[in-house]
């Protein structure tokens, strides 16, 4: 006995002692709801992904200084869009349980891995963009690690108190900086070390909460401009990780120095080499 | 006019600007949201954490190996994990949308960022765990970063073709190594370098597919023994890490060297010094 599962129209065979160990049966259902496809048709109809009405960049860039607030970068960049189609398009948004996301905060429970508001965000677009989360989430890394952050937008709401939350930590025009790397401890390193405060300070804390609102309000416009179908990648990787990647990429060549992977900027970390 | 908004039994309030220009209402609803102690109170009833059933831990790796196969190692650590609660408590986990996780892969498209198998696990306990995803995401990145993976559990059962996919990369018993790092650059480097094989090879894909699978069985291990209130965290940090911060950690004394946050084995990419 066998069970047929289509996979992009590709028939696929569970066995028969997989089957009728009952794992085929729980195999049958991750096999459908991963059919990106056939989602309909699938053993669970999971529905992905929801449907997108354009949103206002500003009020997003609130929400996201106002989420860090309530439940730290990662939970503030995701709620601020998530909830905002809560209040435009209703279900599923308006139930969606985001408070899962707090998990990120400071790259991961304070790991200082991946920036919370770039997974933050970077979830929002992976729930709503479907099969066009791809480019979407390049670009948005991409910017976040070649833009002087936090914007000037930011700075300026900050300083004329338009920001949601009655008392935040700061009401100054903060300095900017380029984190060059997704990860939340080159990045807060590199702003401390621009604007001599400290990382456990209130201005840093601050900081963050508007970037949290940057990153967001620039997910919202990349997704505004795919929903337009106006969307183009526009920020290539710098010329030094281009130039590493010729040789240390994903490929198959294990001699040509193909034993890695990623696009981050290569100096961050590494010396360059002849 | 105000309007009074309690969170953590602390009264809030938002300006009267603030709420004739619209930005109040949203602003109302996402700290009823946030607002953890209240959550049925809130403006949106929005239930968090969802309801846990212990899974079996070895149902939970196959699962995660199997969704590495069908939409990479973000997803198939979290769908692995949602997956078995849709079939085991079914709504609202057989609904959830598990696609949203696949830009994680790669350590997020592909730029080498967080591991796409810790960020997916991490998310479910997120979603699953409520206020104790802290401690238990802790353990289960300071676990993947101490642990040689693929574990020789995933080995035996590749060996022993007791996966779920019928035809998977490879059914050797693949090299094990160490990270010491969060980070899908990292982790699959020093596999890379350890095994011989290209980060672009079906052994390197397949070695991934097995991490996936582990990661997502540790997270359920830690979820069952939170549900019995057995959770204890047992790995710390590495001694050369602690040393490290002892200065440069989240603090208030920059002058000290808290310009900086994070949790990292610190020599993966530093040389220590006096």
């Amino acid at each position: 006995m066998s069970v047929k599962i289509e996979k992009d129209d590709q028939p696929r065979t569970i066995s028969r002692r997989e089957f009728l160990s009952g794992a085929g049966i729980v195999a049958a259902s991750a096999i459908g709801i991963s059919s990106t496809s056939k989602l309909t048709k699938g053993v669970v109809q999971q529905e992905w992904p929801w449907s997108y009405e354009k949103l206002d960049v500003e009020q997003v860039r609130k929400l996201g200084h106002l989420g860090y607030y309530e439940g730290a970068c990662s939970y503030g960049a995701f709620h601020a869009i998530v909830s905002a189609l809560g209040e435009k398009v209703g279900d599923p948004y308006a139930n969606f349980p985001t408070l899962m996301m707090k998990y990120g905060e400071g790259g991961v429970v304070g790991w200082g891995s991946l920036c919370g508001g770039l997974n933050g965000a970077c979830a929002a677009i992976g729930l709503i963009a479907g099969e066009d989360y791809k480019p979407l989430v390049n670009e948005l890394i991409a910017w976040y690690s070649a833009t002087p952050l936090p914007t000037a937008i930011s700075n300026d709401l900050a300083v004329n108190h338009e920001f949601l939350v009655s008392e935040y930590k700061s009401d100054q025009a903060l300095e900017q900086s380029v984190s060059e790397s997704s990860l939340c401890h080159v990045s807060v390193t590199n702003w401390c070390k621009a604007s001599g405060f400290a990382s456990g300070s209130a201005e840093r804390s601050e900081r963050c909460g508007r970037l949290t609102g940057d990153v967001a309000a620039y997910a919202v416009e990349l997704l505004n401009a795919n929903a337009d179908g106006a969307f183009e990648a526009v920020l290539p990787l710098s010329e030094d990780t281009q130039a590493c990647r010729t040789c240390h990429s994903k490929g198959k060549e294990f001699d040509l120095g193909q034993w890695t992977r990623g696009k981050e900027e290569c100096s961050a970390c590494h010396e360059p080499h002849d």
